[in-house]
């Protein structure tokens, strides 16, 4: 931690700051520059916020130097975090597709989409139980049955699924059932739920929240890794930014290197809700994968036109089918491992 | 609601829109234009949601026509909400000022600085109990122990206190004590929680999410009002922008003119959280003021070096004093009355 | 300028850095803390960039201690700047209202707005002569012939005369015309035109871009300084952010009290641009005031219903003269002179 | 172009915006909802713009329907525009690859990067000799001495050369030597500059403002189109995000399949100024090409740490190899034919 201080400064401001460095129990090392004072703050500082200082008068800045997340930070396991989800692996080379319905609307439209993302490779079967919808009118999802009958979906097809929880209440339906929780964008900085996450031994994918910064988004996984849970996916859904006129969000891919530089966690990348729009949805997915991600989370529905929530951004199967065949000839040049492919030699013998 | 056409639709595909609005039991009216065809969707719309539409092919664009708010919408009081708070009330030309510490850290803390603001002129004492930290490491607020030192401070100065709830375990603790229940930016769309506050008969302050659109705002709002809750005041805490160098967050002013033309529920303006750093605060409380707001929330601390959260945004007593003038005078020029005033004829004398 | 480096780096990687920093003529002192080791250039560094390191490996960051800009920064002129405009000034307590349409766009309809503007107390006359327009299409201002009519609106008035400038070629004419030369939010990084203003002895109102940090503002308010031309106003006009629903920018109160605190340049507020809609422009005008601008710039037409450009943004005369009696009253609160007030005893005697 | 009325619109008000609707010489056609009446404008409306109606009380919303842009647009070419630069073709499945150094700074450093990128595999050599630089004080260009260094570099290597233009002066000498004008994203709506270039018949490079929307950039676009100029190109080069602690800029990749939706122009990907940050750079060319761009355009450098500006995002000769290998095992993977495979058969035989 340095801590600049203002080219005005007084010396009683100076030796101010000098003695809450030692009360802190650091010590101060001093260095006079051409216009400004800089104190570097020595010894263990992990503990220091750098609101410790904030109070006080006569500083300019004070520079963080070290990482705010350890458990989440690259250097904690270099080689990279693979999480086992069913019968498939995710991270260190294994790339994972999940795909499905936005919202779990009746057990036969469940199984339909869930039957035809099987056939065309997908990995993992997502759907919505329980839905976070911005107005109180909307459709809020089938709860505890919606979750049925992705079990359901999940014995006959064989897929993991993986599923939203809003709350603490939803939360423990969600784990009964689900191979993967989803924490939606709009509860990435619910703590409490965090702090419920990480008692869990179950995989989270957490999405990125609408503007929340790389770092925030790392410090939230550390809240789950700090529980005890290590299984954290971290799954970018797009951001907002100030064109909304022909996408619903901005997928940052920039994320995905930047993610992949700085932490061990497995990335996924989500085009469905980073575009909004059918027509962008698959080069978005291609975009991702060829960025580095660890997987993709794709919305299929066979009825979008019926579909009770996203419909407009929803692939149909045929669409899905063709994605599909280009992420798995991409694999090789990325150098990845599809899992459809390396399952079952190849995409539709499954 | 207007269906607007690609220009290169086809006849089959304006037979799907308008046979998909007949079902809905609306009635399509068609408008044949230089380039497009528009079809005016007539009858009762407010149970179709624009997905109606979304999955049909052909269509470029779907504009809603009436606002999706209706309880928080201008119209459904027009001469605008006031709320009662302790003895002073808020809108309808009612301004209101918060003030007090981020944090709840002791007894004496809160004390000293509920009898500063108090003796300054504030209506309302803040104090954090539980306190949503990006961090896992921080100082994570007194919790129950800091509801009891607020209500101990009310019962010292008589001022009505508000604190933050994060969650619905939270919450019950919160609103066994507190006058007003805070609702912060990151939990704006916690759905679950806004609905557990319709159920509530307590003032509810609900914070602008980070980069939420007024009209999000307002349907979480409208989430608690549609729960029988009519008592909903909007805080204004700052927006996420581009140039972080030089304050936290971006406070967006033009939120409170346009909240006024929109809605008949009282506007706060947060000058802390909204700017960061306390040589902004004042500055920013008075452009709250003048452009239009029913208030204001401020932190104060009479040790902000000490503080064990957001110390560099709080004003020091003696600058609050200093603001509380300047709330004062302004008052009688934009025609609203400031309750410490009218209360008691002049600031001090309470 | 301080150079962190990363926690992995070699000892060839560090004894590089430091072979750098002495080619560059400074000397360089290392600290090792817990984790990582962090670099002191000292000595002169004004000349070296952050890039100067930018290229070397080992190095997690290189954090710029001084400002970039010189003669911009408070520093440079404590007291502040004041600059004369016809018979008034503008900073240093002297509070300055420009008003008037958006485009000249007819000598009848100039006259009437301007003796308007000039009845209800304004300083300076606004209007455009070269207007930059995103559609080719679109009305492109009256040219030459628009700065006649400014021009001989000046003789009738009394008031100084604002107009904008888009080019080299179009700055000529216009520094022939107009009292002060306005550069608008695209040409905020048009270097070579912001090196031709440096050399002229005209005042400049320099518009911050739609999306500039406050350090690139001043950056390019520096271009200008170090060209000899000291008279500059930087103008706050609302920055883009990600509800356009109801607002076309979102003004930037913020950059009011942080430009305060960083320059001594006057800082003005154009609320009719920074909202985009006429009820909402005196709430913020007055916002503006009140958080310490030194100036107003406001769109004023008569028949906005007829204007060639951004007539919904327009106030009518009318408003206008309820907004000058609200600066007025706001003068002695904020301890501000309104020029209008100053130089006429009352406001509609002038 | 549809009118929606308030709810509360007086007869009057109805009666005047009807009455304007003819004078424009168009006819209203009412339709009345259950909340709003709805005025469709039949007839030619493309001289109509929105502000039409901008002054008229009464008036909720205008919504235009067809688009601003018509030159632009895709229907004026449905199967793409292809623009041949030197022995090679950009556009309708011809992918470019542009390489070279971010500035000119020597004939030396010149020809031996352009050496380089050639023997990779690149297919045009970028270079700027005029610098748009935010700090007066920062390396400007080695101007028309740059632009002979970048002539006699294409003499020894065959590649076409890009290089930028700031304004009219410069653009008169960037136009005599380069094979492609680029515009840089601070002037894409420097309007008089888009205009000269409208005169040109030299393909150009229109980078993406920093902050503009697609519609805005596409009006750019049509300025230059508009003028005579059909050669142009589209550059996405990153926008202005919240975050910036990591990327430079954020690579708004859903531009790509966007742009591609609305327009028969080609569409380049920058990574390096979309980044800022050499480790970033190759996974986001990748991640543009398969989001569905025609070309990439990217700074390498063998002296990153001697380079006078943007050395940090700088790719080293071998990185970018590696990269173009990369890009040339994608092209059949994607369907697109990378013009160094397809002229060489291979990537180092030419």
């Amino acid at each position: 931690m340095i801590i600049i201080m203002k080219s005005n400064h007084t010396d009683d401001q100076l030796r101010e700051v000098s003695a809450r460095v030692k009360a802190l129990g650091s010590s101060p090392h001093m260095i006079h520059g051409e216009t400004h004072i800089t104190i570097s703050v020595i010894g263990e500082t992990k503990h220091i916020g750098s609101e410790a200082f904030a109070g006080l008068d006569g500083i300019e800045r004070v520079v963080r130097i070290s990482k705010p997340y350890k458990l989440a930070a690259k250097a904690a396991r270099p080689e990279g975090t693979r999480i086992r989800v069913g019968g498939v692996e995710i991270g260190r080379g294994g790339f994972l597709v999940m795909a499905g319905p936005c919202s779990v609307e009746s057990e036969d439209q469940t199984l339909r989409i869930a039957r035809a993302v099987k056939a065309a490779g997908a990995n993992v079967l997502r759907g919505g139980a329980f839905k976070p919808r911005s107005s109180p009118y909307a459709f809020q999802g089938l709860g505890d049955e919606g979750l049925k009958i992705l079990a359901k979906a999940r014995e006959e097809t064989g897929l993991p699924i993986i599923s939203e929880a809003l709350d603490m209440q939803g939360l423990e339906l969600v784990a009964r059932y689900a191979d993967i929780i989803q924490i939606g964008a709009r509860n990435m900085q619910n703590f409490p739920l965090l702090k419920a996450l990480g008692k869990l031994n179950v995989p989270i994918l957490l999405k990125r929240g609408m503007s929340a910064t790389i770092e925030e988004w790392l410090m939230s996984a550390e809240y789950i890794l700090a529980g005890g849970n290590e299984k954290v996916m971290l799954c970018e859904r797009g951001i907002r930014s100030f064109d909304v006129q022909h996408s619903r969000n901005t997928l940052d891919l920039n994320a995905v290197p930047i993610l992949k530089s700085l932490t061990h966690l497995p990335v996924i990348v989500d085009p469905s809700h980073g575009t909004g729009f059918r027509h962008l949805v698959s080069p978005m997915a291609l975009a991702g994968m060829a960025a580095g991600a660890d997987g993709i989370i794709v919305e299929v529905h066979d009825r979008p036109e019926e579909a009770l929530s996203d419909g407009p951004q929803a692939l149909l199967p045929s669409d899905f089918e063709d994605l599909m065949g280009k992420v798995e000839k991409m694999g090789p040049v990325l150098g990845v491992e599809v899992a459809s492919t390396s399952r079952s030699g190849k995409r539709n013998a499954a």
